[in-house]
């Protein structure tokens, strides 16, 4: 089959780099920009070269979406809700309180409209986007004393950011910003009562059921965090129809890899975190019942004064309580099948 | 940052043609292929080309396998259990009862080593394997009188095939072997008193609920059918290591675009088919345990005749129980929140 003329070709030599928000000792996430980079090259015969660059390296962790923006780099790696202080529209990005799961976000991203609101949002940044990674639905955090109902979060002091925060305020708790390598001395000396991180894999590395051994679920908050891969704008209409196409393709991969990564190694990580001395906990209905409440405050709050944040928040909504109604039916009911019977 | 000079390079001009199974009206499924295709199109600048042929345009749809070990064609889309006759172990490329689900299967394939295992396993037929799309957890699907009981199934007569077919046996069902096209008359004249199809978006299309309104959920022989790419093992080698590439990020696009494409058109489906006189059955409990008995019992007996089933049933069985263990946790209780609280 290989037996047609070959055609001679011109494609450009290009050198990229991608700034990652991200430690490479969070492998599953900072190493999606490290599949999607090996892949662009490998099917460029290596002509189109993306240099990935930890969090940090050369773009401040919480700088990324600037520096895409301005062109410092081409492409950034990140999670757009770290930007929730310059507009609380970012957050749509990457995850809301009881929003979308990994595969609802795909669904709206890729067939629901969600890709035209989110590109038109970014756009006013001069930034490309497309979804590049997702940790699946996170945990709840590490406690040091156990939730047993909604006045149990009164001034708790708890590591969380943006947007689980506000709502976390509205019930009495204290959000504090602090960078993960203090968050277990924090916890530890008893500085926070509290901390949220990701999942079990990611969560073992750093011990925490030593210092806060009640291990809470679900992370509301991030029911599917989607980290996407951004590209200034100039740079990104620059490239030949080719890399275009190889750009989009390879970041679709490494979109499913990601979360495929990740549900991989959660389930021993979580054995293991058990089998440690984690105390594996729900949060009580009465406490997701009062956050779900005071996130509608918080949505309706930031609604009344941010309209694209109100549009983006109707889109979103619809689409998410639509894809409740049909997943509640087959695919609901087999999970929790599977889930529950006995083994 | 398209300075750098241009580099004059060769890539052969290549024509493919891709059998699916699946006709053009079930347009998510036979488009995935085309999804793909494009995109290997765009990606090498038109100079990869794969032509998309229908179910039975160039080869029947049940020899869409044949025809790629065969190098008939070099490429086909199907769901391999269709190959269940031939050998069992084919069913675990699609869905087998009470198995995975699509996010499972994903991370079985990309980082449980199931992608190590099937491939070993289709190479025995000269062929290469890329999931490329998944339709979720499909309906139980369109029954004439209500099933209360194990009892109920008994005589009968199901349209559903390979695998689910057997499993239902032992609960003295009858399963029929009916074309697509058949099934809608069969169960007006009353010649089958049940059928599955897949799930509202293109059950919609074929009226089941005026002659059948019980539409059941969920269809527990197929909690994530997995789709394949399927290319002549030889056709693969030959191609330059860029359309490599090329073709596994393309699939891994297609693969989950055709899921979210899926979750988005479904809800509108079903609450029509609820408008127009389908209702809504889950599944008794006693129902799904006796279809779960019965379904370890043909595990075990195919085990015992079938090393390289029994092999693959076990690591796929350990991989899935894994999954279930983690998704009962965060996911499975974020998820939950979402599909039973007040909208």
């Amino acid at each position: 089959a290989v037996a047609a003329p070959a055609i001679a070709q011109s494609m450009p030599t290009l050198n990229w780099r991608l700034a990652s928000s991200f430690p490479k000792s969070l492998d599953t996430i900072y190493g999606a920009a490290e599949v999607f980079a090996n892949r662009v090259s490998a099917a460029t015969g290596g002509k189109f070269q993306i240099r990935v660059f930890a969090g940090g390296e050369i773009v401040p962790a919480f700088s990324v979406m600037d520096a895409v923006k301005d062109a410092t780099v081409e492409a950034g790696h990140t999670a757009s809700y770290y930007f929730f202080g310059k507009d609380p529209t970012f957050a749509f990005d990457t995850a809301v309180p009881f929003g979308m799961n990994a595969r609802e976000f795909n669904a709206w991203f890729m067939h629901g409209g969600g890709d035209k609101l989110l590109r038109e949002f970014f756009g006013t940044y001069n930034i490309m986007n497309f979804p590049m990674g997702n940790t699946g639905a996170q945990m709840g955090g590490w406690f040091r004393k156990e939730i047993k109902s909604p006045a149990d979060l009164k001034d708790l002091k708890v590591r969380v950011g943006g947007f689980a925060g506000k709502v976390l305020s509205k019930l009495g708790a204290v959000p504090q910003q602090i960078p993960g390598g203090d968050v277990y001395p924090s916890l530890e000396k008893g500085t926070i009562d509290a901390a949220e991180w990701i999942g079990p894999y990611d969560d073992e590395k750093l011990g925490f059921q030593k210092v806060a051994q009640y291990y809470y679920y679900p992370g509301w908050w991030e029911g599917g965090a989607n980290l996407s891969l951004y590209i200034n704008h100039d740079k990104w209409k620059a490239l030949p129809d080719e890399y275009k196409a190889i750009v989009e393709a390879a970041a679709a991969e490494a979109n499913v890899d990601m979360l495929a990564k990740y549900d991989a190694k959660n389930p021993d990580a979580l054995k293991r975190l058990v089998a440690n001395g984690a105390k594996l906990r729900p949060f009580p209905k009465s406490v997701m019942d009062a956050c779900y409440k005071a996130a509608l405050e918080v949505y309706a709050e930031t609604s009344a004064s941010n309209a694209t944040f109100k549009n983006m928040y109707e889109a979103y909504s619809k689409f998410r309580d639509d894809q409740n109604l049909w997943h509640s039916v087959a695919e609901g009911n087999f999970d929790r099948y599977m889930q529950t019977r006995k083994r």
